[in-house]
């Protein structure tokens, strides 16, 4: 995608359509992977009503169409507070985005759909992350910077890390326990794993 | 499975060629992953030159098969010596299994493979779990609650939730980043964040 391609959700004067054609562009995408069918141009334009020239003007790639419509209904979190509580606000963070999974707006079955897809196909994988896991981290990493800045945290912590870790209890359940992130042994475990880690970061 | 069904690698007097039949069988299976070929029965049979009653004898459940033929090249690791440097000990055995992921034997493709299998069939999913990986758990389980009755690990810690974040971490940089276990950035992080979970298990 190149710097100067639309976005989802942006609006331009004059031009009140597009956000609505990239409506039907991601729709089309969503609807061939809940379908489990390969997503290609020519289905998304048969799908879509969008003509090809539209398609390719808006996305130059389509690994990073693909990516955007698998993040559709997930957000980049709002800012932790990092100023109060750091411990609640930290771990209620990392609790809320994992909870997305179980919500309406991001089922669990698009979840494993995503998975599927990304260990199918590795330039997929690294575009979904570097445009879009790798932002929604930025406000728990930002939160855990200033907990070190207060002297909360240990110095020499690697934020980039302790983020995987947190994450990483979260993505086990689901991926290798194949257990629904709601059900209370996930919580019970995730609660007190990111006790543990929370401990680990203290200074 | 039945608690009856023979298992690989196992030996019984008078029938010698029980462990080259179930080799052929798994071998079947695995070569139909590998070419991402849908695994039935039919498929299995024709590759392996085993017949469809031998085949139902070992293997009752087709899932079962799946899960088993998965974990080709992976072991369940040898206990973890707990009375010594337990430190080292736990992480030295949490990055030795995590390393067999890029060792010769279980391939990264086929790790992808795996994944992307298990998150399409959730009963295969929950089979690979209780079969394979919940064995491979119990050494550093094991040598974790070892911990705990020496006094050196907290009392109150849940060790399952424990195993979870420490192997989560490594399982983060291959289904999230996209990342090789064995690249440096993947080795940084594992080992800053087992360093953290460590400090967290302290007594």
């Amino acid at each position: 995608m190149t710097a100067s391609a639309p976005t989802v959700g942006r609006r331009r004067p004059g031009r009140p359509r597009d956000e609505e054609i990239d409506g039907q562009i991601i729709g089309a995408v969503l609807a061939l992977i809940d379908a489990e069918k390969e997503v290609t141009v020519t289905r998304i334009v048969e799908r879509s009503g969008v003509s090809r020239a539209a398609l390719y003007r808006r996305w130059p790639s389509l690994t990073m169409l693909i990516a955007a419509a698998l993040d559709v209904g997930r957000t980049v979190p709002p800012p932790v507070d990092a100023e109060g509580d750091l411990h609640a606000a930290v771990v209620g963070a990392v609790f809320g985005d994992s909870a997305t999974v179980s919500a309406s707006g991001y089922s669990e079955v698009r979840f494993r759909h995503r998975i599927q897809l990304v260990m199918a196909d590795r330039a997929l994988q690294k575009a979904y992350w570097h445009s879009h896991v790798s932002r929604r981290r930025v406000p728990v990493e930002a939160a855990l910077r200033r907990g070190i800045e207060r002297g909360i945290l240990r110095e020499d912590l690697d934020v980039e890390a302790c983020f995987d870790a947190m994450a990483g209890v979260a993505y086990y359940q689901l991926v290798v326990r194949g257990a629904r992130f709601d059900e209370p042994g996930s919580q019970a475990r995730m609660k007190a794993a990111l006790d543990v880690i929370w401990r680990g970061m203290l200074a």
